[in-house]
């Protein structure tokens, strides 16, 4: 679990990253998102260890993230590109830009997310895309799905509308104190 | 950086996050968001081994997303509750919940996010808070912001509107290669 610190990296996703968790691979798909795809540009920017690189690579691959695709027969060269799931994960990477940057930046943005045609910089949220409403409490709640175990079931058992109250986290709390791990 | 998988969890979040990195810090929050504040229900809730637990919390702590209270003196026992950056840390989770429903849940969805009032299923997406619309390319770009180095300037050196073709790429790859890591 050690890794080196990405806190002194100036991008606000990888300083948000560095308090919550670790974080090779949103960088690699950050960096393919924005174009890179060869092994050695993603060391170049990443400063990362080859055998950690080509590890989250063939991970990011496995998981349809990245696509490999063989550039050089002589010597045998692959680049990775984004797929559409890959291009997908965009959104969590714009979430985490928008968070670093309200909470990670006191010297101010470092990068930033600008309306391609008036420069103006955006303020990311996530809304509901039919009704355009921010995705908050009490307005929106997190529930069980279709395809939910019992267990899941029990822990996401529907709250009344609006009851995002310290009494729903000591329900919820009850509900786990009784039931095991989801 | 060995961990347990997440993959047979059946959260879509943390089936994103076997597909991306390391991440208890990330279901910790989720965890904090939903309510839960005590070592044991992290504990219990996660499957998470104490030493590791610890660590987190108390990166979590320092890091200012949850914030740390005494609930009993004899013996002496802490909770953890989300601080204001950690409830703005949700946007994060949804979009890695939303992503983890469209890629990682071929069986359908267990974890959904609804309208509370209605019920019906909402579909997550970053848009910008001004002008509502999606935040997406070429619509939108990432530029290098006040605060920028020379390098990350020179990296997200800002390109013409709806340059996001494959000669951009190609052009962002050229200037990492000139330029050294952001």
């Amino acid at each position: 679990m050690q890794h080196k610190s990405f806190r002194n990296m100036s991008c606000p996703i990888a300083r948000s990253l560095d308090r919550v968790g670790e974080w090779w691979s949103m960088l690699i798909m950050r960096d393919a998102l924005f174009g890179l795809s060869r092994f050695d540009e993603f060391q170049k920017s990443l400063g990362i260890a080859p055998n950690m690189l080509t590890r989250r690579l063939n991970a990011l691959v496995e998981a349809g993230l990245l696509e490999r695709r063989r550039y050089s027969l002589h010597p045998p060269r692959d680049e990775y590109r984004p797929t559409q799931r890959g291009r997908d994960f965009r959104s969590v990477l714009i979430a985490l830009l928008a968070f670093g940057n309200r909470h990670f930046a006191p010297e101010g943005t470092s990068v930033t997310i600008v309306d391609a045609q008036t420069g103006v910089e955006a303020e990311p949220i996530v809304v509901d895309r039919a009704t355009g409403r921010p995705v908050r409490e009490p307005e929106f709640a997190w529930v069980a799905g279709p395809a939910a175990g019992e267990q899941t079931r029990r822990r996401y058992a529907r709250r009344p509308p609006g009851d995002a109250s310290p009494s729903a986290a000591e329900t919820n709390r009850q509900i786990i104190r009784k039931g095991s791990r989801t």
